[in-house]
């Protein structure tokens, strides 16, 4: 079905999207090329959301040769009318002869429809070529186009026994200088980077992309802080950089929970069912009014004004912050990939939960002991079985450190 | 100094040693080739203690060509009369023009006695090629020749938060078929299998290689458990195995412990300073002589009945078996490597101890939580720098876990 001039074109592509993994959020990563015979006349590839797609790109590059010409694309071309025209009606307007398409766009709503009006047009269309490798460059935005969720990422530096800091909280540094680089890279592909308030207050993270070497066009990935008790100083320094900082919280900010029903420790607010974005600002707008000198929404108002969103969040059965709620409010947010850089509480939840769908662990080759801190508070299993199953997706040497990629096992 | 061609024939001689290597024990690994020209005309590597060493092999492959020849040997020829007559005599005899060693022989009595002895006959001599990998060949070997001591292997197979076990003591399979599988290869290169009394009597392991594709020429690793209060059981299933079990005790056989003052809880047995091993006799003798039924002498004549070996061994300040004086024990026994296969206590007092030269760990994509048993029990650190700082040596993919083997930073 497809030649290996065919492969070695849609690798290029790959390549192509790949250039634009920093900054085409919340839009996915896409390349394209076009050709005539065995000749590349034309290259272009997605760099920022609201600016052209990449296959009015790569048409305008190969000028007058699009007519009768073979396109190379890593996703299925959009067919509706959104910030930009749609991209079928560009390739057929250019008179392409075929279109050979990595995977299918994710969105069930438009899934297929691009092939449909390409082929409606009399365009010869194949899909599938190198669909791994094209669908690897966007499981976050696949993820929230078929779940409204984001992609969750756990990201652990971790001792062989699994511990991420001593007893008294050192943990600068366990891993070493290329695995921390490592990280830089890492978030530069996140919309998002999730930490507890715990880790706030230990360690004051900076959770930010900070790497010279990596153009991110002027992006942050927003930070979240997950913050029941709303003890987030102001003076984070997070609060200081560029970028958006949102603190979910579940204190009541001096409104009685049972008056609004949506947010406050009431096992009411079932998981999964998340009030709509309108309620929590009604909340949010009636608790801030409600604000006390030096209650939560005193510190709700000291965080809003250096800069930072405060969101109140459903909370579960046990009165905890909703992760099932904080997870649909990213993907309406338009989050695809989330990185969690957290402690072992939050992270453990997140693993208990079901709710990593990778987990990056830097391993060091140093023993710590059972005093330190392990990177994951879980509930003590009683069968081996019972345990959340993962596979080894990649396994690398980062430095005198080594990168492991889990992936959840039933994850897509 | 070495040619392209030169390279080639010495990595063909190391192919050749590793062929001995489940067999060689205590000899080391040694692989040799006979050259005229570029040509090879005589391949030899040592199978087993007792037979035809590498050399004097590949010269009588060679047959009549071995005037003028040049040699490659990934050890330095032994200059010495042992069980074998000295191979610098052979390659002398046999009319050898030139000789490229590998690596020096380690024995700090013989090292560079090989050479000196060619060179004195007039044969040209030239030591270093892929010195590394002709190193890797017998590095258990080498340790044994320069310290006395076996070389030290820490095997462990645990979840990504370094878990061997859940709380109830179940622990099959943390890791896959694979990666058991990969055990068997590891223990067969073993002098030595080592555990703990606890693992004994938790899991009754069998410390055997039982795969049948390796071929052991009958060969199994010396299993070694330590047991300070002499609880094994007759039962266990390694004592119904081919091979030799030694249990090590600290028990007092029913001899009060300062009548001898050789082992026994008392801090005079200084770590470093064992008895000899004609003490050592004379001490079990005496308190097997003085059995009582249903004591450790029982236990002990018990043990003896069934084929285990039982040995009084120094103990250490705080009365547990001194692991200075075992080590030294299994050197005097000729052991090079020996593998540790033990639970939390004797891995961490091992790592604790820093005797650890090695640490293989099957890492499984998993987690298990903070309930389950962790690898090794280690004293709290107060800063990171406190701790055993390791290399990551090699890392590799066994199946659907991952194999790390690290090295401590300042062994050879």
């Amino acid at each position: 079905m497809f030649s290996a001039f065919d492969e070695r074109m849609m690798l290029r592509a790959v390549e192509l999207a790949a250039l634009g993994r920093h900054t085409t959020q919340p839009n996915p990563c896409v390349g394209c090329i076009v050709t005539q015979g065995e000749q590349i006349v034309g290259e272009g590839w997605h760099r920022k959301w609201g600016e052209p797609h990449a296959e009015p790109l790569a048409l305008q590059a190969a000028g007058a040769q699009t007519q009768g010409a073979t396109v190379y694309v890593t996703l299925e071309p959009h067919s509706y009318q959104g910030r930009t025209p749609p991209c079928t009606d560009a390739l057929i307007r250019a008179g392409v002869r075929r279109v050979v398409i990595g995977v299918l766009d994710a969105n069930p709503k438009v899934s297929g429809d691009g092939v449909r009006q390409l082929e409606a047009a009399g365009v010869e269309v194949q899909v599938g070529l190198l669909a791994a490798a094209c669908g690897e460059l966007n499981l976050g935005f696949e993820k929230r186009m078929v779940t409204g969720r984001p992609r969750v990422i756990v990201k652990t530096a971790i001792s062989l026994d699994g511990r991420i800091a001593l007893a008294n909280g050192q943990s600068k540094w366990i891993t070493g200088a290329a695995a921390r680089e490592d990280v830089q890279r890492l978030r530069s592909r996140m919309s998002a980077v999730m930490t507890g308030i715990d880790t706030v207050l230990a360690d004051d993270p900076q959770l930010n992309v900070r790497d010279p070497s990596i153009d991110m066009l002027g992006r942050q990935p927003l930070r979240v802080v997950l913050d029941s008790k709303l003890r987030m100083p102001p003076s984070a320094a997070m609060l200081k950089l560029a970028g958006q900082t949102i603190v979910f919280t579940a204190a009541a900010l001096n409104v009685p929970s049972n008056s609004l029903g949506v947010a406050g420790p009431t096992p009411a607010a079932a998981p999964g069912a998340p009030p709509s974005s309108q309620a929590i600002s009604e909340v949010s707008a009636a608790r801030s009014a409600g604000a006390a000198e030096g209650g939560p929404a005193s510190a709700a108002d000291q965080l809003r004004a250096v800069g930072a969103e405060v969101v109140v969040a459903a909370v579960d059965a046990d009165g905890r912050i909703d992760l099932g709620f904080v997870m649909d409010e990213l993907g309406r947010r338009m989050c695809n990939d989330v990185l969690v850089e957290a402690g072992p509480t939050l992270v453990g939840r997140i693993i208990e939960l079901g709710l990593a769908d990778e987990i990056i662990a830097y391993v060091a080759p140093v023993l710590l002991g059972p005093d330190a801190r392990t990177m994951a508070n879980l509930p003590a299993l009683q069968a081996l079985d019972q345990a959340q199953r993962y596979t080894m997706h990649a396994v690398d040497r980062i430095g005198d450190d080594v990168r492991l990629i889990l992936r959840r096992r039933d994850a897509s």
